[in-house]
């Protein structure tokens, strides 16, 4: 009751976009840090971060570094997420992993909290936190299921250049201007020139023709609910900063009018409704960044089903999408005594 | 064979994006043009327009203007059609009408060359050219529904400012330069800040929730290809200057490999296929915008759906989905001998 515990928090990709989002929902959200522990690769070794009013020097992340840490927060990309993570399991840190590295793996939990908290009770030490797409899309999908049954799920994303990191920001933002005056854009991050231009994929092609980021949405959708919905993803990049939009048809096993949904949705957690047609307010990138909440607008019949729905979803890729949702793990493991 | 018949054209909204694609469109596919006649309102009456090398007043659109016009392309937005396209069927002219106005009109054919040019032989003077994102659509949907049959099509579609006319695209470049310049964006012509931004609505709102773009699909779909194709859309409007993309769900009666697919679409008529995923080349707006084929990608199986498949389709919306469909129109009535 009193004497409240409290934790050595190690970010792993301390300087990285989701790295700093990390630290600044830790601290907006008053999670009880006794010790920070910032870790990136050896070249951003020696950087200062911020962490409120304490500068602190970045360590390099090698698996001596992760001794006494309570909860690793790693946002340093696949790569480094497996040749690293292992060790710091080892080394007793719980580690929530933001990467894809270990999201597929049996024995490891990949967690919604709003979805299914649950499987944090059998964690061995590493949690996975979903793709950014995959986790503002079920915090919609999982109210709607319990209710109503879904059967099947069509999604288009409107994807931001944040989910590439700082530097797709900074290309985004300098292609613009090239283009403004009358200059080439030139890709360097992103494959393909992103001002004023979609990218209809985001990551590798998979055999099947799909990306990686889109076989993603349908593995990791299927993991979280705990049963296989079929889930078809197209992910596409548009020139917006920060904020993913999805554009999503779900066919459910029975008749649901919009007023159904809208009641079921209006009760659930994390959840905004924004669909005021006379106002025109809805849910827009633009507006959701920076914001914790899973916004949904647009929800009206399917004209093509009986049994469909439209909806549009929009929520901050690196706050419901990576940094928030790994720290609401962190809460709810506290709060279950699992730590 | 020899003396091959020469034509006076109207061209009504002539100062606008798509009155100006019309003219261009007409001069690059060397249409029969004895005479021009660029129409306005009254704003802009007295305007001088270039047509090639010449440079031509705007007269004033009213229906004594009509007299001797052979084609009137008219492109001035629904209201000023339905105020004048009946006189200058009245006059004799045959009109391709590329607003809302009289789309739906039992009358009236609705015609995407490619598709259904048979409908043109019972015009009444009156042919309507349809919305940009449906024609684009349709061109890809026939050849698959013929071959396969098409059960239902889900579409979200990201749509470029062009189509909201000149001033969007200004628009845009303003926006874009007032938020890299840290200044706020404001709208004027379009309902809500587009630079760095997605919209997810396009025109007006009609009772069931849709806008009046996406029942536009719907119903246009239905009406071209001639049998009422379910089509549910959602219309998304993002910051790129030119040419509209879609990201397409179709379900077919029966299984198609994407390969099937493949094979029909590129014997088809206007379709280039841009789909290599080692060269990552797929249609993005950027490269689309300025040719006049309909480019389809991203063809894959769908995941959730035995009998789905996945495609990317891009087109520019001021030609197919606007300027060349009304001069195909034109050019087949002429090739029919309807004129």
């Amino acid at each position: 009751m009193t004497m409240k515990k409290k934790y050595t928090v190690g970010i792993l990709g301390a300087t990285g976009l989701v790295g700093r989002e990390m630290i600044k929902t830790l601290l907006e959200r008053k999670f009880p840090v006794a010790k920070w522990v910032p870790l990136a690769s050896a070249r951003s070794a020696g950087t200062v971060v911020s962490v409120g009013k304490q500068h602190l020097p970045v360590q390099i992340a090698e698996p001596e570094a992760f001794k006494g840490i309570d909860f690793l927060f790693s946002s340093a990309g696949g790569n480094v997420s497996k040749a690293l993570v292992p060790a710091a399991v080892e080394q007793g840190c719980i580690v929530i992993d933001n990467t894809s590295a270990f999201r597929m793996q049996d024995w490891v939990p990949l967690v919604v909290p709003e979805v299914n908290a649950e499987a944090l009770r059998n964690h061995k030490g590493l949690i996975a936190n979903p793709n950014c797409s995959t986790a503002q899309l079920v915090v919609v999908l999982k109210p709607l299921h319990d209710a109503f049954g879904i059967k099947r799920i069509v999604c288009s994303t409107y994807q931001a250049v944040s989910g590439a990191g700082n530097k797709a920001i900074e290309e985004l933002y300098t292609q613009s201007e090239q283009v403004l005056s009358g200059q080439p854009a030139l890709p360097q991050v992103l494959p393909y020139p992103i001002a004023f231009n979609v990218i209809p994929f985001i990551g590798d092609f998979e055999p099947n023709g799909y990306t990686n980021e889109e076989m993603k949405m349908t593995h990791e959708v299927a993991k979280i609910m705990g049963e296989a919905i079929p889930t078809t993803a197209t992910c596409v990049r548009v020139p917006v900063a920060n904020g993913h939009s999805e554009s999503v048809n779900i066919e459910f096993s029975r008749p649901v009018s919009p007023q159904e949904a809208r009641l079921v949705l209006q009760e659930a957690p994390l959840i905004t409704i924004r669909d005021d047609r006379q106002l025109r307010h809805f849910p827009y990138p633009l507006d959701v960044s920076g914001t914790d909440s899973v916004y949904v607008g647009r929800i009206r019949e399917d004209v093509s089903h009986p049994h469909g729905l439209n909806l549009w979803i929009v929520a901050d890729n690196l706050r419901k999408g990576a940094a928030l949702n790994a720290v609401q793990i962190a809460e709810k493991m506290v709060e279950m005594g699992l730590v």
